[in-house]
């Protein structure tokens, strides 16, 4: 079995962290720098992840997301935040930057920034978030992995409210609403009732159908 | 860097695919089992990868995605289909297979059962499917690690006619709603505008936002 299966079957949602174990700023990068480098619809990264480290930040931000634990006893709890909008500028940002880079002007990329521009500035802003709101899911899917690579534990939590945290963080007045939750640390030696459960998932002729 | 980083940097969206190149059985069931082993939103998993390997659906699903060519250049097309809804059906049967694997019935775990149950079918068919569909790009981020890791090329796609595609496949009856399509195959030598450009995205103090 290869390290990426493993490390899927390594990795669980972590119930009890340990408060007194921090993750390094080295593994912190790593999982950043792979959610950075995923993909996205039409490369255009429509999220922000911001990285909750203030202690205060993020006892205000637990009775919002059920009261749980691995909200303060992560050493840092990533918070996916979706743009609440796709607009012109943002847009405009992506596919200049994209030239800038890449040092030139290509026409077929310009023809796809009109269509893009189009399409998505007529359509109204909570359509979207939901379209903005998939691509972090995307970068979630990556930091689990990257996370079970260094052998660093999270959680994805939906449990929570999303308003009460754009209000906690101040992500309104950025364009932002946040999406996922993902505190980052390392399980606790007791008290997480899932650690020692077997992770069950469909079997292969359950989950996936052949069309021959 | 590490090897996850290095595939991440590897891939790319392939725009042209080499017809005469599949992609062998072993390799797809790697990228199958990862996604299978992936995270979803309380492990319901709530939707199914449907292999399209026959030709003539293949091209049947063509002109309903802008007539992108890796349709059916590619050996292999996944298309992602989400639960079309959460019934107490499917819920339960998640929650039995939990219980049947682990060989015992924990009563936290039958709390949860209820309060999932009591949320998700008071819920309409709508909200459920787009939460669905949220887990399915989980699946996505990893198929795309998964798929570089074994040299795969693959392009997900957004743009297409899901209800043309569910039609296509017989999605409907199985209660499923397809969500994004992702050709696997490899590049061909000539005719992808975009293999030689440069991967662009935005950088780190553009897309992560601390606060200590």
């Amino acid at each position: 079995m290869t390290n990426l299966l493993k490390n899927l079957e390594w990795r669980y949602a972590a119930k009890k962290m340990d408060a007194s174990h921090s993750v390094s700023e080295e593994k912190v990068d790593f999982i950043l720098e792979a959610i950075r480098l995923t993909a996205s619809s039409s490369g255009l990264q429509p999220y922000q992840v911001i990285v909750v480290t203030n202690p205060e930040l993020k006892a205000q931000i637990q009775p919002h997301a059920w009261g749980q634990s691995q909200i303060t006893d992560c050493s840092h709890l990533l918070v996916f935040a979706a743009w609440d909008n796709y607009t012109a500028e943002r847009i405009n940002m992506m596919f200049d930057l994209v030239n800038e880079e890449r040092g030139f002007i290509n026409e077929d990329w310009e023809n796809y920034r009109k269509m893009i521009l189009s399409n998505y500035t007529r359509r109204d802003a909570e359509t979207n978030y939901q379209h903005a709101a998939r691509q972090a899911y995307i970068g979630l899917g990556t930091a689990l992995i990257a996370a079970a690579e260094v052998k660093v534990d999270c959680t994805p939590m939906e449990g929570f409210d999303p308003a009460k945290v754009d209000d906690i963080l101040g992500l309104s007045k950025l364009g932002l609403r946040s999406v996922i939750l993902l505190p980052l640390g390392y399980r606790a030696t007791e008290g997480d009732w899932l650690v020692d459960l077997k992770k069950v998932r469909r079997a292969k002729e359950n989950f996936v159908i052949e069309m021959k």
